[in-house]
């Protein structure tokens, strides 16, 4: 099953990185540390092989992706002598990066958008693709009647307002052109009831919102096991601190609360209570690619005791989310093949805040998952 | 269902901080935070309610409860306007204690120990009594043949050796007394052939080891979250520090040795692979009942990326010890109830290094432990 | 020497935790633990002993200073016994406190305040009182061509406008009588030149600004630490949680603000560049009266190896501040008695953003600090 | 001044860092970041410049100097730029390295060890020859009575026993060829009563003990706080996680005793008395050069309410010790060249158990260190 995967924000951190690993593990460089989808649990017949994929992607510069790379490795985030060695193959991406579309009407837009991606498939003969946001973060757009209805949409797409923010109108290019649609990201993506429509009808998957790779991680399996513990949790406090383009985005305060926001779903939801405290996002170029966040968690134990907990995660963001994005495409892809429309809350494990996801717990995701995999091989070796 | 809880370290931290909080439920005075059961996916009509406890037990001091409460309250572990109010409970509880039996051959001593738990059952009228261990850590016993063989262990306990540690003679006179046993320390207690045989015969369940209250309740989370993720825990190193009783007692080397291994099981079963680092415990007498736990986590990532995590854990621990031991009473009474024998696995929730645990991951022991009282609530329903 | 002290905002946290000191120490109940004044090196015949200090105040609250003592000891501010033991000497206090003017011109409110201050020395028969401003941090002023100008603000005052900020009206009042004035608090307080010429013009000494006891004094002894070993810090990010009165106010941007700009300061003039990072103040009720912050230190060493220190503080705001509330109220008293003038810059080492402070490193201000005092108590030996 | 600098333990990784900053300092490859000695408060004529210093010294090991240098780039220890751009004068250091001595009688050792540090300032044209040890940690020694007298200790070295560690034989045999030896480590080297005769009969200067580069450097700025503040501290708890070949040699009991001791001593000469909490040292070796230290410090504030203070280090050793070693070194031959005999208490700032220091404070020991190479300086100028 050759398997295209389409990457938004091609030449960001998250997508360099992930296009230099799967070449790499392709080429048997490296192993699959951090590969949710080569665990004994879930590796099987209907995922593509690591080998079977293929990348392209829109970005909106022009920095070459060797160029990238080679910062990357520069950076700490990726050994170079990958890059050194997958130079080639690099390259060979490189060549099917395309600009990302810009004048024209919205709909000339996506237009373009979906030719560039139907073109990808048809020049690489590929099985399917799944177009991966992995761009930078936007802010929220203002709310708009069209945004509810799939008719109105169309039309005031031809029109000169600013309908879709960009993450949306790549949706609706994934969507026309046939292919599936996964966020990475806290944007806005396919989650507008008229995108949810449009999907509904091409019989297309999606999945999303805003991978889970620090401190949102750590949470997922800390609240539950306040929760489990029958503990009362008084105040989580975070501060998240981090450089690269990232940070210099989410520095921007539209941007920082959509982040924000999905980061403290997780406790309401699974405590059942918010308790006090706010998470922060700051921008400190210094630290690069790693990033920094420190939680204060009190809490209350038997008879009113007041204990607490601290944590400080200091992880390399782009080498957490890279594994990350080549398991959804291929779960993505493999869930498409199977015939699966509409969103994929399955896939919850991966996202801080999961489309319809009926749970933030870690270890619940992961029952989910397991079992939706399962399905998958399951009608696989049929 | 009047039941019994025997306190064997009656007048300890945890003890009394258990015996302090049933009653303060009981009249009340306080919420049963920290009390697993009593969230609504255990809650029901098998468990004895808070009401229907009755508290008892031994120990080798005999510092009337009332002033260990006092102290406890002094050190900020209870709060000392349930000390006040409960002056007249607490006597009561204070009546029931019994010096533990020194002297005289092992023989004796368990026949002694069998005796006050006995006379404890009948004064008060109890339709059951569960056997709690919550005294000092005790070094492991050298190896004996008399341990693997019931018969053996009967004809050496009347001998002039000491064939068995205290914890394990408590267990003895326990099965003997027709009582469940529940080990929350570390100790060796029913965790021998020859008392396994004793508990089958006699049809009676018990439970154990080692109440997990801290930093390896913490690494009961995130070490799956780890694993889950694909990533390669380098190293997991700890320090513990903690004053007390119980941290006095842990600075013997002996004692250490014991916690310590308990203590790192998870990890190895967890992970499939034990990463490199100690855990260590450190004797602070200044930090009293509060204590501090500091760990380090390197791991790496996708192309072999280093990142870490740190967390200090700052509890109570006889403030979070003391709701387990009253849950662990509540359900080991209900199976006895119920019929069950042998080890309960499914408490391998409440345990650092459960008997016969099929899982490290608390997550998955929850799922155990939900079943398991389902069952039990179903049982006591018809 | 019979010493008033006279709290502005006598009814806070910072006011009541000096007061019930002040008196648990005249009363030999307590020892002088984070008295500096109370140091061998410092020790001496020119400061008023503690049973030499009469306490009153203004505040805009009329809760009574035993309630807030209670509700400091429910809070473990303080010892319950303490203010068990105190209760008379507390009423006493309260009688002496009045409630801060409200209404009326700035002239009117300026002359009220006085007038209280001289009554209280009137009454007490007091050799002399220092005004110490304790009382919630103000936005910073809108800058007014009065406050270069002592004739203009003289006019100003009589006037509609909000020439002044409260604590700078406080200030005035103290110089118009007589009396020495201490800002523990970030604002304006005497900070302006034509406040500066009446204090000069009655020839009386001041001091200020915010009292340094948390992550700023850490950090007063940490940037020279790496200033000293020639390392190059490149980012020092903080944030401080924290309930409480103070905190709830914090939580205001504009007071916020000022706050935070007197925090940095030190790391820009003891390193000589500022580093990247910001310091946030956050507002969580539950953490009461205790604050926890965090700081994350990158620094490069040798050959520019990238390295960290990260550190969290938990502390007592006000059993932090207490102590030297009573220090800075002797310290200025002796210098009033000396015939100092003007800024007491020697008191850096106690303030965050010591007026006209020729160092922010701690060692150094302490240096300052025993010259100053050792002429004070030379001079008094005379 | 051309300054030979004869490292113990050349092929270490303190040692390696030292040589390969010193040639990129002199090629203008680096800036003097670390570099104590090039702070605007310690520059000047008295020293040598980086350019006049000439390596050589002695290992036990042979691994070449170029291949340790580029496993330190590996590590991330040096930049791999700057070993590829100083092969040539790297393989040239490696000529001037020796086998440490190892057969025969002591004395020959002795013997053999003077003969190569003199044959090196002899073939180098040297005005001078610092030896400096930095070799790995050993364990006290058993005590001897010659070690309290040269003349006895003249006649054991001649003896079949082992009455000298290695560091104080290299000690005895830099005095015998006429060099001063500073002690980076915390081995005994000259710090015995016939050394120290040795030293003066000479007319030789010599310094140390075990440089203070992470936790410890820490301790002596934090624990002068707590003292300047009159704050009582409770409890001082660390534990210092560490690979690379130090962690590997300090795994070994005895070595760490010896540095444990030798980092506990600052906090009781600076507080004056010494606080419940011990440190220790665990070897995690895949922390490799980077070490990991976390400290608690629990202490009591006014009215005895408890607070508490936890950092974590996270440092390059040996980026830390490097540029301290070209210090010593520096400040150690313009000492000489002035005629300086003895042992050089003005150098505490640089070590963890300074020889006579005077005071454990890092801000009173930069100002000795200032005030002694003003001295420096001024002779220099004459
Ligand atoms: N790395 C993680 O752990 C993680 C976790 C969750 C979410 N994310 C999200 O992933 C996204 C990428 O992160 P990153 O670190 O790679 O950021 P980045 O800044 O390195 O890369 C973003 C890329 O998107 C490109 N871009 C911006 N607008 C675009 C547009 N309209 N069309 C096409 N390309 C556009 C940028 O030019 C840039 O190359 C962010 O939104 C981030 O919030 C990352
Ligand atoms: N508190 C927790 O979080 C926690 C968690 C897991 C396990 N535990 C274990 O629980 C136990 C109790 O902890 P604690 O803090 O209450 O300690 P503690 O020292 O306060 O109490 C122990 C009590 O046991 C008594 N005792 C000692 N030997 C005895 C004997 N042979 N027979 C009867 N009594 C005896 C002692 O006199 C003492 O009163 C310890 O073994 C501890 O390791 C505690
Ligand atoms: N505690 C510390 O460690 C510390 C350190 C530095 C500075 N400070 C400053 O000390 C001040 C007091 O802190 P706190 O914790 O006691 O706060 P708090 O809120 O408990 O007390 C402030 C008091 O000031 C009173 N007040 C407000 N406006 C007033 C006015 N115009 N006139 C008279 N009284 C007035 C309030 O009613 C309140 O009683 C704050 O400005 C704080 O920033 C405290
Ligand atoms: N790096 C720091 O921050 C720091 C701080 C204080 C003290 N120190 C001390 O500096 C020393 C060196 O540290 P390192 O990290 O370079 O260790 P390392 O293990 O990398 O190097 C030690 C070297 O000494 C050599 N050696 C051992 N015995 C010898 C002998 N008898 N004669 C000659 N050479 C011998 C070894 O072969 C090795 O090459 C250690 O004693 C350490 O405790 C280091
Ligand atoms: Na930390
Ligand atoms: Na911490």
């Amino acid at each position: 099953m050759r398997t295209g995967v389409w990457l938004v924000g091609a030449r960001g951190s998250v997508a360099t990185t992930s296009i230099v690993g799967a070449l790499a593990l392709r080429a048997g460089l490296t192993g699959p540390t951090g590969c949710v989808t080569e665990l004994p649990e879930l590796r099987g017949p209907a995922l593509p092989s690591f080998a079977d994929l293929v990348f392209g992607g829109h970005d909106v510069v022009d920095t070459p992706l060797p160029k990238r790379a080679e910062a990357l490795a520069a950076a700490g985030v990726v050994p170079g002598r990958l890059v050194d060695a997958l130079a080639g193959e690099l390259a060979e991406v490189e060549a099917a990066l395309r600009p990302a579309p810009a004048g024209g009407s919205a709909a000339e837009q996506v237009a373009a958008v979906a030719h560039d991606v139907s073109e990808f498939r048809r020049r690489h003969a590929l099985d399917g693709v799944v177009v991966v946001n992995v761009s930078a973060t936007e802010p929220a757009p203002e709310p708009h009647p069209a945004h509810d209805d799939l008719a109105a949409l169309r039309a005031a797409l031809a029109g000169p307002s600013e309908v879709l923010p960009p993450s949306s109108r790549y949706a609706y290019a994934a969507f026309t052109a046939g292919c599936p649609y996964v966020d990475f990201t806290p944007s806005t993506g396919a989650r507008l009831p008229a995108l949810a429509a449009l999907a509904r009808e091409r019989g297309l998957p999606y999945a999303g919102h805003d991978g889970k790779t620090g401190e949102t991680l750590v949470k997922s399996v800390l609240a539950p096991m306040f929760a489990l513990r029958h503990l009362a949790v008084r105040s989580w406090s975070g501060v998240n601190l981090l450089g690269g383009g990232d940070g210099a985005t989410l520095a921007e305060p539209a941007a920082n609360a959509a982040k924000v926001a999905s980061k403290q779903r997780v406790l309401g939801e699974t405590l059942g209570y918010v308790p006090q405290g706010d998470t922060r996002i700051d921008h400190v170029a210094e630290l690069g690619d790693f990033k920094t966040a420190w939680d204060l968690v009190t809490f209350a134990g038997f008879l009113g005791t007041g204990m607490r907990l601290e944590f400080t995660w200091h992880g390399c963001d782009s080498a957490l989310a890279a594994p990350l994005v080549l398991d959804l495409a291929r779960l993505t892809a493999a869930a498409h093949a199977a015939g699966r429309t509409g969103p994929l809350a399955e896939l919850a494990f991966f996202f801080k805040d999961g489309i319809d996801a009926p749970t933030h717990a870690l270890a619940e995701q992961w029952t989910l998952l397991r079992e939706f995999v399962a399905g998958l091989h399951a009608g696989a070796a049929r």
